[in-house]
């Protein structure tokens, strides 16, 4: 039983890599805050190694032997397809569940606890979504093996937060100094929360919110940019905050949280739209991301534009867990 | 994006293999059609090969390290683990979706495209089976790997088409010159359709066709058959068309097509019925082929008769698919 | 077409093993009966051997180009991933059903025997779960591969009883001369019944059954015990039979059976729990069993102590299965 989630930095003496001066200990990947500044930097190291495996003619078989256990109390294709590319790639192999919430000994009251005491008897790591907010903690105190959370209700995704990140760096070349906008739903967009977190660990980034009044940016994350000394601003002209920013990361507003009220959900939906016409004032070098799924808050003719980031974001969601995976099991 | 299914054949100079004088290049298994007579032998070639990988107690490693991702909109266990089979045997991977419509992102109304792009980010070939028409057609536009299809709703189902001509193959050892009695559900079998369009592609063949007022095959089939000068026979008596005939080809009344009307299903599906007393008419080097699953429409006690090709004809799928697989990803 | 459950034991004349003067054959896993002790033990030294391959840092590759195809009539996830986990921890290949009810050609009225012919097409063995007693027999019946039965509805579960009997060896060092008080559901948990079948197979074993009254242990296993000299005996003092005990198997009230008598349920569920009381009474060598997923049946303050053995048994699942597995392939 462990109670805290260890991802700590630790001095080595003799490191083979002239970049790397310490390595750091990772024992589960549960939220987006446990990551400091530096421990990125490392991860983002690896998923660049990672990207140039997955490209390679070679096959790794780094990972042979190794068995990961995706356990979905909810299914999430894209998700857990991803981990599990991300283990195959390695060489490793994993043991599927898509449904563990409906079919599992969960149907018939097993505690978390003890479903996870068992499947870590099948396999090295677990890959866990769960409905609850808290589940994956809850997963990674019992367990022995690592757990990657991969999502656990309106709580964490930490994996997406990082891929985020890794992507910004990817395609700008930095994230200090960045000019980032946040635009769709930003109420209830588990994605934007997680990722205003980690921008506030870099240096001299300025945020702008821009949503619809339903779904503006909670006081909680505003009130920790302002703790944290990151500029932000709420502003209502998408034009504007395009031609701004580095970034134009554009999010899908969630019809299945307005409920009856389909008229809101249609009045917001329509309001913020990223095309042609948005292309034309960004800067050359921004990027427009997205988290995916669209529908169409993003209009297809703007994936043409090389500045249309959202797909090499998806692929690179596959290095991040390549990386991730490669951490947990292999160590440095 | 590509407009056209490729699928050439390209001279090469110097071929090491006495049989092959020319070479293809296969992109994508879209549609029956776009494979002529030359292909399929070449295709069927390589499945020879491909069964004796399979028998042979030395495992192939042949397609390490590659992954294969079945996308299903539809579940069809059957289909699927015979793909994810030949996978397997030839060393490659799998990532697996069977409730791709459910649970994907489709549910939240993601463009096929964009799920597509997405998928090809983790895997190097996508199985997919869909319930629009059409659907793979889009999907090989949109992806840059090999896209196979596994039948899409009313449209094509070209792996079984192909198992089926290779069968005949197989067991009678041409196709020119053959007579077939297509039995059953002429009207709603996707795969008596498919497999018209390629007997058409060989030389003297004449098809009968046998089935229930309610289920007689369409206008659109005979015309063409017509129109490639194949002869083909409408027959209301089984027993003559049996004895008559090198394949038997029975197939399924699908109830599903009948609604309310139990009735008419029940008519259909009593009238034409393989049993002992048609092998008894049927020639000795004839054989009966069935697509599966069957229900009564032939008697179990067929099964035991060596000219029941069924269960074999559902084997050599295994090995269209393991030589559609190779050819996909590693080319000739 | 196999009629009997070919696992017999054949004299071999040099064995390189000091310990193992015969050797036997298995065709398929079927039900708890068709083992007799010998063989048992046999199937545990060979057990015991993965144990030392599944906790070594060399990863097994003794299956590697074998094919497990599990088809789940009925789900079970963790009964499914500990058969997987068996098959891939030895380096094998695995094709999952987890609906084959729902989604199959069962769905359009195919009957087990042509599922199975077709699936043994595409594998190598097959491990079946089913909702019907006996379905397990019929496909062994039919299939030239092995079957391992992972339950048949109200029928056998044989690995389960094979892993209760292996536990019991590997806890308590021996069989022979136990005291074993199997507690909770003991009308309707196939494992107990299975278990008590197994028991009887050793010498001096005697039985305790605590149970509510509306569950109690049925006739039939009670005259099979009497007519093999197996002592038993009924007795509803928890706390009596915990200080005899080698072994206390608790299990789980299983509330599905009580249909709208929710009052029963209660009343018999809350009954008979294992906690720190029972803990304190029990002998220091003896252990408490149960087959999961618990409810509360067992208290969790009961998890830290060393006499727990449950999530021990969980993990020698696997042991037994990887055992199982490699005997059906590889032989002995």
């Amino acid at each position: 039983m462990r109670n805290e989630i260890r991802c700590r930095a630790v001095e080595i003496e003799n490191s083979l890599s002239p970049f790397v001066s310490k390595k750091f200990e990772l024992d589960d990947v549960i939220e987006a805050q446990q990551f400091d500044r530096e421990i990125l930097n490392y991860i983002f190291e690896v998923a660049l190694d990672m990207e140039k495996i997955e490209k390679s003619s070679s096959k790794s078989q780094m990972l042979k032997g190794y068995l990961m256990a995706t356990l979905f109390y909810e299914p999430s294709t894209r998700t857990r397809l991803s981990f599990e590319s991300a283990m195959k790639r390695l060489g490793g192999e994993v043991l599927t569940t898509e449904n563990a919430r409906e079919f599992s000994s969960a149907a018939k009251g097993e505690t978390l606890e003890d479903t996870i005491r068992t499947v870590e008897g099948y396999s090295d790591i677990i890959v866990m979504r769960h409905f609850e907010s808290g589940a994956a903690k809850k997963a990674a105190a019992t367990a022995s093996i690592p757990i990657i959370n991969a999502g656990d209700g309106p709580g964490q995704h930490p994996t997406q937060a990082l891929l985020d990140v890794y992507t910004i760096q990817r395609e700008i070349g930095t994230l200090d100094g960045i000019k980032v906008g946040l635009v769709g739903d930003l109420a209830n967009g588990r994605t934007v929360r997680s990722l205003a977190y980690l921008l506030a660990k870099y240096k001299d980034v300025k945020i702008y919110f821009v949503s619809p009044d339903v779904v503006k940016m909670k006081d909680d994350i505003k009130d920790y940019l302002t703790s944290q000394d990151v500029k932000w601003e709420e502003c209502d002209n998408l034009m504007e905050v395009a031609s701004e920013c580095d970034v134009v990361y554009q999010t899908r507003i969630q019809r299945e949280r307005f409920g009856e009220r389909v008229d809101l959900y249609e009045q917001a939906r329509g309001k913020y739209i990223v095309d042609k016409n948005v292309l034309k004032v960004m800067q050359r070098h921004a990027v427009v991301m997205h988290p995916l799924p669209r529908l169409d808050e993003i209009t297809v003719d703007v994936d043409e534009d090389p500045r249309a980031a959202y797909f090499r974001q998806a692929k690179n969601g596959l290095y991040i867990r390549m990386a991730l995976v490669k951490l947990l099991l292999l160590g440095w």
